[in-house]
């Protein structure tokens, strides 16, 4: 099985890509196969009709479209911009619908969010729900928000600060993958 | 009253813009003082946190809240993209809520889509209600979408196709302007 | 593979129990056991705490979590109110909420609707989502809204009246099935 | 200025009317008159359009709905069930949706909430910010979630515990009654 890992936020030193890493580390510690990818990898211009009627998926678009589809099941933690979903991941996904099928059809996908806000990043998670169902990803009902993302993290970033967050964040990654496991495309019988 | 009427469309050939032309027309028609602006002239880069600390707001940015912070109220004409709010009119929203206050404080918006899909657009307004508000606009409890997108508008777009959706609009473009008089900031008593 | 099919009205000449009649007698058509339910038969009182602390679960709630957990998979044609979840929906939601482990927990759930709205029922669909994945169910991505709910049906509701709209909702039961089948909780290897 | 005050839960000893009942007597030491109404005393079925039709509006949501016109502005501190509106709430905003005109169109509506899950109860906010303005009511873009229910209250009830939430409610409630004053409809000029 193999895991696709991204950080929905450009920033370098953005809260999402340690919560991204630690999520990361927990499905390599299950034995799996996960890649942990910078979402500054797959730079895109904002989407315009016009570009895509020229030019179609630009380079960011294509090269994030073939991890996905690469993938068994992908986690992204993702900032929440205004009670709402981030712009760049709402811009990856508007770009990634332009393919058909979409890249994203059938594939497990986990939410988890970080945020310095009083909602712990789940008005992130929610809206982004929908866009992702739209483009056919299945995601999974359960999520995880963390509060208080500057003071979330253990020093080195290796796990998070408060214990019975971590367990609680190694369980639903445990229970992510079983159910990846079971649905993911790749394993359905031919 | 000075209206800013504004699709939220890349692409030159967007309904969206149609839908919004008819909506400045409607309001000139009131006596208002409009301006109908181009998205385009407000090009910005995907929001990016190192981008925002190390420049601020990006040109196009600064540009759209210049317009917002000079008018009474404000009509945006939307596509839905995914079920959802676009990612250009997402990214405009994310880079506006880094100023402060918000050049959106206060302002009454007016929400109008048209869209080809099944739905009439109306996805993509209401989750653009939610990070409006989130930045001080009092957007509109009504709003109007426009289905069939295609063959909504007379051929000289000077008009939407069918009359009582037509009339509609114009009730709805009266009814906002009326109520954009009483309560934009401009307007409060000293 | 038992499947669930039930309307989210109380109304008795509700469409979306056409709606619901017609996805029952797609799925018997590909052989699977359907159980069609009149959502009257689940009786229950707004949602009150102390009603909850005093006596748990109204009977009709109980009842309909023993449906649920009997089934495989659920198919839920549901009207849009106010551009949201239905009120008797939701307080289906809130009561099965309050059993642990939520009864809906790993049920794939497709959700369907139809409206005399422009949106075609769109936004109570997407609204749904929310909640049913907030207790476990899998809301599988595509879903289906039929328009124009007063002249949708053929006469003696046996079929929609578009046959374009028939196949589709024909093919997106199907597929649903095929789904249900591999990932249902009853089909997971022991 | 008359303000009407609601917590949108049925249950006894609700922490969202420890949050009403608060905000409430901050509005009264503003020189407002303020209604602090009890939920229960507005008692009314599950919305059923059977019973819609034949009796129209159950007398619960008759009471409610002529408490809403005869306010200039209303507060509502309401739960967050399952990420979304609580039922008892999207049950009245249903019942109150089939009286024409709405009897909340034009009027202004601060929504708060409290919680004792992860996200302070914001999502039950946002969630009900679309219905509302569904039937014409101007929501307020701020609101404020309260997290940590249980504890987040002074002894006595009084107050909240923490001080820099407390005068934040304060002021958000201050700049409510500001906004209302300017723009309930019984103030508009004649």
């Amino acid at each position: 099985m193999r895991l696709f890992v991204m950080a929905a936020s450009l920033r370098r030193a953005s809260y999402n890509k340690k919560l991204a890493a630690i999520a990361a580390s927990l499905a390599k510690s299950k034995g799996v196969e996960v890649e942990l990818a910078d979402f500054r990898d797959f730079a895109m211009p904002v989407y315009d009709g016009d570009i895509d009627a020229a030019t179609g998926l630009p380079d960011g678009a294509r090269a994030l479209s073939a991890r996905i589809k690469a993938a068994d099941a992908i986690v992204i933690a993702t900032p929440e911009y205004n009670n709402s979903v981030p712009a760049p991941l709402k811009n990856a996904i508007d770009w990634l619908s332009r393919e058909k099928p979409y890249p994203t059809i059938g594939k497990p996908v986990l939410l988890l969010a970080t945020s310095s806000g009083r909602g712990a990043g789940l008005q992130g998670i929610t809206a982004t729900r929908i866009p992702l169902s739209f483009i056919g990803a299945h995601v999974y009902p359960s999520s995880l928000g963390v509060g208080s993302a500057a003071t979330a993290f253990s020093d080195d970033g290796a796990r998070l600060a408060d214990d019975e967050l971590q367990k609680k964040l190694a369980s639903l990654i445990g229970e992510f993958l079983d159910h990846g496991a079971r649905v993911a495309p790749s394993r359905a019988p031919a």
